[in-house]
């Protein structure tokens, strides 16, 4: 081996290790960005941790200080046990870990000297057999009635807590005579640690689990909105300088059009939620017994939305081939019932978050269904113009689609309407518009006002008109929309003045009917 | 008080003792029912609980025993709760938190017994606070970490038990002298107590997550075909005598209509199992790197088509005034394209559970994408007949999901071939139908035989016809269909072959076209 190649050898060695050190480098860069994204994302995880560590901190004094660890002795450590097994992030989960835990060890404790007890009687040798036999049939019962969805929801941990002290004490007891004073002991150190964890979790920047419900229950509403207001842009291109189409990203740089993606799978975060906001105390805007129960309810109906939204994205994609002369007679109705239904959602999702009266998601409730006439009529008119029925059928579809939509909206403001009469929200002035006439119907960026034609005479002479008019279906490049007479299941006044106002209002998007 | 009063006394305490007892007797009853159909439902429950029963007994030896009580002392303390705590329903459960808690229990002792040298070095004094500063730093780093997704579905409960151990080690270290002993004998009741419960798991009634994971994908697809098989005979009533639209019960009672509902939630239990699976050795057909994660693709767009068929529901109970006449034209590609897909879906389902090639579902996906095809047409021809669109828009709506439908469909077959070749499922004979031209249109209780028209020529000379014919718009009453001249779009072989057979063909259900 000669110089040259060593110093060959030793320029390789270094270059490696150079560059491994710089995988290394960008490795731990990656991690840290990640580390730092978890925190930004949601600061309360780094405040938590933080809590877990101070809780243990304190715990540790049971050994650091003299007097205590007098006190307690090495059964100081269920405390340090209690305090990492129970700290969770909410305080309802850190409640129901720590009363499950007392209670069940209260209980399994005193059953286990029973048994004890009882195994006593049986003699030196009998003593054992017994109590084998009752740690077994107690941990089989006890693991069964683990597979309850009720008590599994609830007192799962309990469960697990009263196998494993009462076998603990019935076992134990068998050779350490001092089993009451060990029960006792362990049972304070859990007390001790418990109340560390729930005081810190409830004092320090408490993370309430009811109101990260309320919370994802309403942005969920939310997201639903944004996708709806957005759709109409989307769906219907010639809409998009109005404003409604702008596809707006999120903080992340994900298109918010994707938000309600989260909503399909939510259903078991809201349930955890739920189970722990019921051990929570009253906090700020929400007392002791609030109806937590119906949030799961308002979630469900987001999730039937969701999912109808997440057919409506499929139909989108597949549909490339709609004339956009069908699209625009159906636009108006269309695009006015998504973003009629979107502001619905996100009034709803206002007065949740300010716990006010969800009223004001009324017109904008009746303005959808106003809108879902309109497009009845729409679709009546279309159907002698144009012959090419498999061409609009996906338009149709999407419009089928927006109507299922619409009845989950209204089913979603009665939920949210209940709610807010169950948990006493805030009233406000009631609205003066009477439900039986569409109010607001005309809204930025969907229908321009029409300031020209107001008074309904003239409005009913325009629909007289169309409905005497014998245009042949071959005359569409005249640009007449043909209403058809109102049939009688359709007649009611709300959807005659909306298919009024459609006739005479010139189309959204400034195209002419 | 007299003596008659006494009596009426008597008698009204012991009927309320006697009402009491009966509600009592009630309430036991209704728990031993609801008890026993746990049980029924899933027999393996009770299994478990019995092992979990036995793992503890068997643990509990290690106190009866005198030997092994003088070798542990205390420590044995540790493979009860280990036991306990760490015995999980199926095996890749069970498998994951013994390693997971070995593991972590080995690297926290061993850190621990590092930090307490190291606090060693500040002397009397500053031994606590160094100690009390990195017991903070690490439990605040560790709970932080089990945030992020993918260490909280692997290796949340090695990071609990983690914090657990070190916290005990480095605190105890202050004051119990023996740490490594501790730390020792720690570890062995661990291992002790882990050993058992893998022991019992996998050899006794061992419950597969990995396996639990396949028959759900499998049941799941079953699920969406016993409805699109059942869908025909519900939404066109006029196929009921067929056979095809019997709604059959499940032995729970409930309509198997509603069974796909169950997927619609089901992403989490599968992510979890999918989770465990990954623990597990191999087992009967599944070998050690079984492509589990492949599953989750597959349970994805079965959410995905269980979400369409939810849509497709709301659709048939809002659709009550689509007229039977238009129905009976779009009825047989429909039907045929849900019995199609229903029969693919259960194809796939059977080859999954068996683990043999799926190519048998391929003809069902061919013939579902050429009744597309031919709703297709049956739409283009209705739309000059039938000038009522509104009415049609319900039924129409319901074939563009079914259409949808039948494109998830032709993706879970390929993702059912891709994960056929990735797990080596077992090669069958190849079928000898090609997959340009649609074998196997006709079948039971949706399409009658035509053994009388078979020839290509003859099939090609009526269409020819249809093509050139003008009958005018109103002429329905002549049964007669016009299929207008194919779009270049739609120009394919097996389009235009299926159109073929479709207009040469007598309709479903015995209905002229």
């Amino acid at each position: 081996m000669d110089i040259g190649s060593t110093a060959e050898d030793k320029t390789r060695f270094f270059s490696g290790v150079k560059a491994l050190a710089g995988e290394l480098k960008a490795k731990i860069t990656s991690i840290a960005k990640s580390f730092k994204k978890l925190g930004e994302d949601d600061p309360r995880r780094l405040t938590h941790s933080f809590k877990v560590g101070l809780a243990l901190s304190l715990v540790s004094l049971l050994y650091y200080a003299k007097p205590l660890y007098d006190g307690f002795g090495l059964a100081g450590m269920w405390a340090v046990l209690t305090v990492v097994v129970v700290f969770e992030f909410t305080v309802g989960g850190t409640l129901s870990k720590c009363l499950n835990r007392g209670f069940a060890t209260f209980l399994a404790g005193g059953l286990g000297i029973g048994a004890d007890h009882f195994a006593n009687l049986f003699g030196k040798k009998g003593e054992p057999i017994v109590l084998g036999i009752l740690v077994f049939l107690l941990a089989a019962a006890a693991t069964f009635s683990r597979f309850f969805p009720r008590m599994k929801a609830r007192y799962d941990y309990g469960l697990v807590i009263f196998i494993l002290t009462f076998s603990m004490v019935a076992v134990s007891g068998y050779r350490v005579d001092e089993l009451v004073v060990l029960a006792h002991q362990r049972l304070c150190t859990i007390i001790l640690g418990g109340a560390i964890c729930m005081l810190i979790s409830i004092f320090i920047c408490p993370v309430w689990a009811g109101e990260d419900l309320h919370k994802a229950v309403a942005s969920n509403l939310e997201k639903l909105a944004t996708y709806l207001e957005g759709f109409g842009g989307v769906y219907f291109p010639s809409c998009k300088d109005e404003g409604s189409g702008v596809v707006s990203k999120d903080h992340n740089g994900n298109s918010l059009f994707q938000g309600y993606k989260s909503i399909l799978n939510s259903k078991n975060i809201e349930e955890s939620l739920a189970n722990f906001a019921r051990w929570e105390p009253g906090h700020g805007r929400f007392r002791l017994r609030h109806p937590w129960k119906h949030y799961l309810e308002i979630g469900a109906l987001a999730r039937q939305c969701a999912y109808n939204i997440e057919f409506l994205n499929a139909c989108i994609d597949s549909d490339i081939q709609t004339p956009e002369e069908f699209k625009s007679k159906i636009e108006g109705p269309c695009s006015r019932m998504s973003a009629e239904c979107g502001m619905a959602l996100k009034a709803l999702a206002t007065s949740m978050k300010t716990m006010t009266d969800p009223s004001s998601a009324k017109p904008n409730v009746e303005n959808s269904k106003a809108a879902v006439n309109d497009l009845k009529f729409a679709l009546k008119a279309a159907s002698i113009e144009n012959a090419d029925f498999l061409a609009i059928v996906p338009a149709a579809t999407v419009g089928s689609v927006l109507v299922e939509i619409a009845k989950c909206v209204e089913k979603i403001s009665e939920a949210v309407h209940e709610l807010s009469e169950r948990a006493h929200f805030s009233r406000t002035v009631e609205p003066t518009v009477s439900p039986e006439k569409p109010p607001q119907l005309l809204h930025r960026g969907v229908i321009r006002p029409a300031s020209d034609v107001t008074d309904d005479v003239h409005k009913n002479v325009v629909i007289t008109i169309h409905e005497t008019s014998t245009v042949s279906p071959e005359n569409e490049t005249s640009g007449q929309h043909e209403v058809p007479k109102p049939e009688p299941s359709y007649s009611s006044r709300t959807a005659a003045a909306s298919a009024n106002t459609l006739t005479s209002l010139p189309s959204p998007c400034g195209k002419e009917p």
